[in-house]
């Protein structure tokens, strides 16, 4: 079974954060994940782009430490690390996905 | 006098934004800027990169809608758009300062 590795929440960086949050596919993804409150595998959410695209945006979301995959027979569940980066980071998460809603990102998409 | 093109407030986008801040040394002279609470000309915050490199990044904030320069003799006057961020994307910008300063952001630089 693969296993994925993930930063500890010490190991989460800011400028990671950000940077796994600034592109619109990603924000989408982080978006629907968001509203979706549970596990997700891989495949539950819709995107615009190619799946071997969409496995790089994944491996950036998780490197920076906003997801956590964990491996459930042949699929991956996805959930946001939403706790522990409120506790890093108060605020940023949740300001940037309230931003989101507000505004065309998902339409650039 | 060189003039500066800024975008509008309905210009500026999210992923641009969260760009523009994913860089340590930009995160830190946007930090900087917010506790000088005035205008401030180019050098007057110290930078750890070439003045090149600077103004590299200087342009990159710039372009995001995140700061300000207002030609003042020979000398270039940067402020932060910190109001219209506020107005567009509300806590995105504060939370993320609040957190430059309970992190190493500033000793990665």
């Amino acid at each position: 079974m693969k296993q994925y590795q993930h930063p500890t929440a010490d190991q989460i960086t800011l400028p990671c954060v950000l940077h796994a949050l600034s592109d619109p596919v990603r924000l989408n993804y982080v978006q629907c994940l968001a509203q979706s409150e549970c596990e997700q595998s891989c495949g539950a959410i819709p995107t615009p782009v190619a799946k071997s695209t969409m496995s790089h945006h994944i491996r950036v979301l998780r490197e920076a430490g906003i997801i956590h995959i964990r491996p459930f027979g042949t699929q991956s569940l996805i959930s946001l690390r939403s706790d522990e980066l409120e506790k890093k980071f108060p605020g940023v998460l949740t300001s940037v996905l309230k931003a989101v809603k507000s505004t065309d990102v998902i339409e650039q998409v």
